[in-house]
């Protein structure tokens, strides 16, 4: 082995768990401005709709919560679900337990470290700046910069290139199995998958299976 | 006096420092990630040259630095610069000393409280919101919401009916001579300039007198 590349969302940070809590404060907040709504809950269910509708990356999420509830564009109430929703990623944007001494052993042992990620270049730069990880890589792939996506091969294969490593010499480390494991797999990498406690019930469909799988980053190094 | 109206920027909190803080740490930023420039203050100047040509409200100042240096797009040291920016426009938003016990003692003492800012409105709640004054008025009124600006008239009007007073019940404080002084004056408001020292410079173009200069905003509390 001479590389290991990683997923970023909910393989170095917890973005679950940041989503939904950014979710939850930002609905929070806005009915203390004045959002007509007596549950939380059904809030944030509401958001949750607008997020599937309209798609992660748009950025009138609150502006269409007024709209559905019949309320008039309100600047108040949308900048105090802002607030409260980048405060909140703030605090949750660090990375998970184990992350970095994981990383500064890899590098001390001698491996090329990669960034295969699907989604915005800047957004996804930022979130590593933001983690304090943006120094460890030699090579950060987003898919906007090249086209390609997980699971597609050609994003793997332009990394590997970058990091002048063989496919089976190159450990992939993910926790989806329909993009990161499934393009891994293709493309002839080792297949790692991060499976914490709270996602066991992702589901298993298209038989896609990891070569390991582990509980946390640092059981890379029991067999690097 | 019935009530006191307030502007936003460079009148509640340091609006200049903050800016110009915000934009050279966003330079050091763009230049520790890769930025191919020898000297900060000639990124400042750059980017206060792009500032100027698109607007302080476009959002791909960091695209043009990039473009102008005859650099290809790079998402990282954009990511930076944004980190940076955000970041520290966080930390220098903080009320000016005094306005928090000053505003207070105003409503204490019986006083409606106001805003007349000009902006986009989620932006100018952020402000407010992130500057823990959010709760503080009877009527915040922005320009792109009521479709008037500083110094029209008609901007000031509306908020002296939403605050039910009249013109000469009425105070606005702020900084600026060609906004908020002229346009207090033509409205027939007591206007008050707030001069800290650094801002001695502004240019007394077209005689606008402002009826009381202040040197802190707890002088309010002399007058009324």
């Amino acid at each position: 082995m001479k590389a290991v590349i990683f997923d970023i969302d909910d393989t170095l940070f917890d973005s679950a768990t940041l989503a939904k809590m950014a979710r939850i404060n930002a609905v929070k907040a806005m009915v203390e401005s004045g959002l007509p709504l007596k549950s939380i809950a059904r809030g944030y269910k509401l958001l949750m709709r607008i997020v599937e509708k309209y798609g992660s990356n748009y950025n009138q999420h609150f502006d269409k919560v007024l709209e559905e509830l019949g309320c008039e564009w309100n600047p108040k109430i949308i900048a105090a679900g802002v607030v409260a929703y980048h405060d909140t990623k703030q605090a949750y944007l660090k990375p998970e337990p184990e992350v970095i001494p994981t990383l500064i052993t890899l590098r001390d042992r001698g491996y090329k470290l990669g960034i295969v990620s699907n989604g915005k270049a800047v957004k996804q730069w930022e979130k590593l700046i933001r983690l304090g990880l943006h120094h460890f890589f030699h090579a950060v792939v987003i898919s906007e910069e090249v086209g390609s996506e997980k699971p597609d091969v050609e994003i793997f294969r332009i990394t590997l290139k970058k990091l002048e490593v063989k496919p089976q010499e190159a450990i992939y480390v993910g926790d989806h199995l329909e993009t990161d494991i499934l393009g891994a797999n293709k493309v002839g990498m080792i297949s790692v998958r991060i499976v914490r406690e709270k996602r066991k019930k992702q589901s298993y469909k298209d038989k896609i299976t990891p070569r390991f799988s582990i509980k946390r980053i640092s059981d890379l190094l029991k067999f690097l």
